[in-house]
């Protein structure tokens, strides 16, 4: 059942030992919008505690607890959870558990018995900005480092096309809040680790053109995680490469997985990056998506090939 | 004298055959300044044009008119100009004859007859867009393109210190009155030619490491720039990757000269990029400062070594 910011309001007021759950592969709308919960919830003398089935990287530890008490749930809510798959491990624990699902994806699949979802909104921050407005809970400078942290790393720092002038309404709100912008930014944005750089530079290294230079594919294989170093959050962002590209009108990059390829399709405003990914069972945002294909790299790359040429010969020969 | 925005709302509303002068080596701020108030000026019925020393980039021609009237300029304004030095090669026609300076550096030198400055504005196109409220004219979806450009391109996307929640109050403002936000960010901070993306992965590749992960060196060698094809302007920025990277305390970007590499040193709030760029007879700001040596790249790198070993051994051994 759908419910309103002012309905979920009610039930957290009404509600305690709530157990929040982040999406598997955490980032930082996940944990900035689970853990503006945390302490919110916290400060009104709550019991809450967060789980996921990864570790919480570290990049995110100025919000983090130094330590986080467990108790048998009350309440079990999900936040920014679009389908319970991306539980990953915890999966089998909570499926069918869930109370409350807090989220702000199109495809949200509703498995929760409560929804709230806004998918006008550019982050799940927002909305639970606007859940703890409804609650009249007073925002501390802490919560509001967690709420910029889900609004800045969703948006892509305010340059994607889901930045909306609410977003920037918003921002400026959690900054006179006592939100570290400037410092939540350049962590974000600007810090790189020496494995991410090592691995850019590998990937980069696997840069392919087709169709004329306008697809740019790049692969992270096991060999360059292997020799990379490089962990699993410090992949983040990397499928954004080839789309970065002047003319690329669809970048797509090959994750290596247990047999075969995740994919992760990119377009501009001229494709639609979803209806690209359900040719192989997938799906996602227009300009957002993605696709497992089966096989070796070849394989893979030949079926998108494939498809890609579909789409594209419309408009001029395919190579 | 220093004027209020009412004040030069006034004084446009009251001038024509007016002449808005950016400044040399023109960037986003001073271009969507001035470009704001030529099509607002038209827009109203009044005769205007630009002027810049240097040609306007092909990134801003969405904003670019095709073609402008000159004329005998009975107001002369300069936009997002500090010091009259940075008129450039317009600096002997028009020094001393500034009627009005529209300003935010707070280094402004009070050159014109008339200023208008607030330092506490991220960019300069957020005071002209306080301007043209005083003015009465309604904004137009070009004019807030122009706006948003200078807000946007002055505050990195948002990302520096300087962004405040005005400045992201005015973002929302200008979003709501058509300003294409994610297709200006995405020209301004996102695309890549395919020459950058090639310059990038070779720069990349010569990447090293020295004291402990503390120091960071790139080179851009002459044959790095004939492989890669890359255009002088595709080098922009290339010299902050080093610095960019966790634990990095001072980057080093050495770029291959006549005779010698010149060397590009960016530091954190730790250490004077300056003082190490003197000790080769260069200089420059605390945090980015520059120098030249003479001599092959391992000699280049074996005197920097040598200085940056003294600096740093104070706090550990050398390796």
């Amino acid at each position: 059942m759908n419910i309103t910011p002012k309905a979920v309001a009610e039930l957290l007021l009404a509600s305690d030992d709530i157990l929040l759950l982040a999406h598997r592969s955490p980032d930082g709308d996940t944990l900035g919008s689970c853990f503006a919960l945390y302490w919110a919830l916290s400060e009104i003398g709550k019991r809450a505690y967060v789980r996921c089935a990864d570790p919480f990287p570290d990049k995110y530890d100025y919000f983090l607890p130094e330590a986080m008490t467990t108790f048998p749930p009350k309440l079990i809510v999900t936040v920014d959870i679009s389908d319970d798959q991306l539980l990953g491990g915890l999966r089998e624990e909570y499926r069918g558990k869930i109370d409350l699902c807090i989220d702000h994806h199109q495809t949200n699949t509703d498995f929760a018995r409560h929804r709230c979802l806004n998918s006008k909104m550019a982050a799940t921050a927002q909305l639970v900005r606007e859940i703890l407005r409804e609650m009249g809970v007073s925002i501390s400078a802490r919560v509001a480092d967690c709420l910029f942290t889900g609004i800045t790393t969703d948006t892509g720092c305010f340059r994607y096309s889901n930045t909306t002038a609410d977003t920037h309404r918003t921002a400026a709100e959690l900054i006179e809040l006592g939100a570290s912008a400037a410092e939540i930014n350049r962590r974000m944005f600007e810090l790189r680790t020496k494995g991410r750089v090592q691995v850019e530079k590998m990937v980069l290294g696997s840069l392919q053109y087709d169709f004329d230079g306008r697809v740019a594919t790049v692969c992270i294989s096991k060999d360059i995680l292997e020799r990379s170093g490089a962990l699993e959050h410090e992949l983040e962002g990397l499928s954004s490469i080839p789309r970065t590209i002047e003319g690329v009108l669809v970048g797509v990059t090959f994750s290596e997985r247990e047999g075969g390829y995740k994919l992760s399709v990119r377009t501009g405003k001229e494709l639609d990056a979803s209806g690209i990914c359900r040719r192989f069972g997938g799906g996602g945002h227009k300009r957002a998506a993605g696709c497992f294909i089966s096989g070796d790299y070849q394989s893979a790359c030949e079926q998108m090939h494939r498809v890609l040429g579909e789409i594209l010969e419309g408009e001029s020969t395919t190579k």
